[in-house]
């Protein structure tokens, strides 16, 4: 039956934050396929068309899902973008906010990769690879000024980016597999020096000490 | 039911190796959760009971499964450490067996990452930390070796295992989203310079070129 988009008589406040609250959860625990719309509006609060009405049916409340989780990583990098100048300091910021993020919502993290990387046929399709592209575009700016200003060695901006969120991807999994684990001080820096300054003794060139 | 476990009577060559096969391509394909014993032996050719006397379940199948793959990287990484004496080389050699790994398997590449990163209620219950374990030692042995010959800083072992197997990870996921893409020539020797060089113009000990 196709749910009709007619807006439900008396909407009460805080309806979608409900919505997206349980869907994330729910999606969070069982996986996107196991979840049901039934499930969604129970745990809500809502009745089914209240859900179409917002978000079209449980295709649609993913996808936003999705896209909402990829702007609030946008805005926070942004903001790191305008806060400090030098890479250095970007990086450390960026990568401290990046693993807070990581404790405050494992859930939500493993939800995202889960669905990034698991099993094509378990989520509805759509453009994974456009949403992805956007961070690496932000990654890659902040990469491009840093070869600019002399502070980083020009190599290819993709697989320097790469290696970056490799390093802080990792270091994040380590947080969600150990969620109880206190927040290591400095973590951040330490990453940061590790790609900045890596992990052998001698430099290529052949400046070694 | 209990399924029986003992032997069918006609046992056929080449049985366990068509249900591994079997279920790898459905599990990749449709997730755990969402394909069903039926299905597996229906691929397979085999019947339920021929399943169940060789894994016990579709849990049984699936840590089969997840083993058999972490046992063969062992195997590989274990070569590598006989073959290639310095961190340099076994690093970029293991990085290219582990690229390689990636695009000749990039199904079973996104089944293990999705089963791992996913939501945890998608697959039987086993001790995914322990695993786990076992690859981040046999890299910790091989820094520590770096670190001993004097070719690696001193530097957390954990945290360097970290970021080289994040680098390694994020390459085999471009990869895995661009499957047709043509390997790239020397990318395993590129990532190992990023690690162990790393990507700033300076050493924070101040021998600045």
């Amino acid at each position: 039956m196709r749910p009709t988009r007619r807006k439900p008589s008396l909407p009460e406040a805080g309806v979608p934050e409900r919505i997206v609250s349980a869907a994330t959860g729910l999606f969070c625990e069982k996986g996107y396929a196991a979840t049901s719309v039934a499930e969604i509006v129970a745990r809500a609060g809502v009745t089914k068309p209240v859900l179409y009405y917002y978000y079209g049916n449980k295709a649609g409340l993913f996808r936003h899902l999705f896209v909402r989780h990829l702007e609030s990583f946008r805005e926070m990098l942004e903001r790191v973008m305008a806060e400090a100048k030098t890479t250095r300091e970007r990086l450390v910021l960026l990568t401290r906010e990046q693993l807070s993020y990581g404790r405050r919502h494992f859930q939500e993290m493993r939800f995202i990769l889960g669905t990034v990387l698991g099993p094509r046929r378990d989520f509805p399709r759509m453009k994974l690879e456009e949403p992805h592209q956007i961070n690496r575009r932000l990654f890659a700016r902040l990469f491009s000024e840093g070869m600019a200003s002399g502070e980083l060695r020009r190599l290819d901006i993709d697989e320097v980016c790469a290696a970056y969120m490799g390093v802080v991807l990792l270091a994040s999994l380590r947080q969600i597999h150990q969620p109880a684990r206190a927040p290591q001080a400095d973590l951040a820096e330490r990453l940061v020096d590790i790609l900045l300054s890596g992990v052998g003794r001698e430099r290529p060139e052949g400046d070694d000490r």
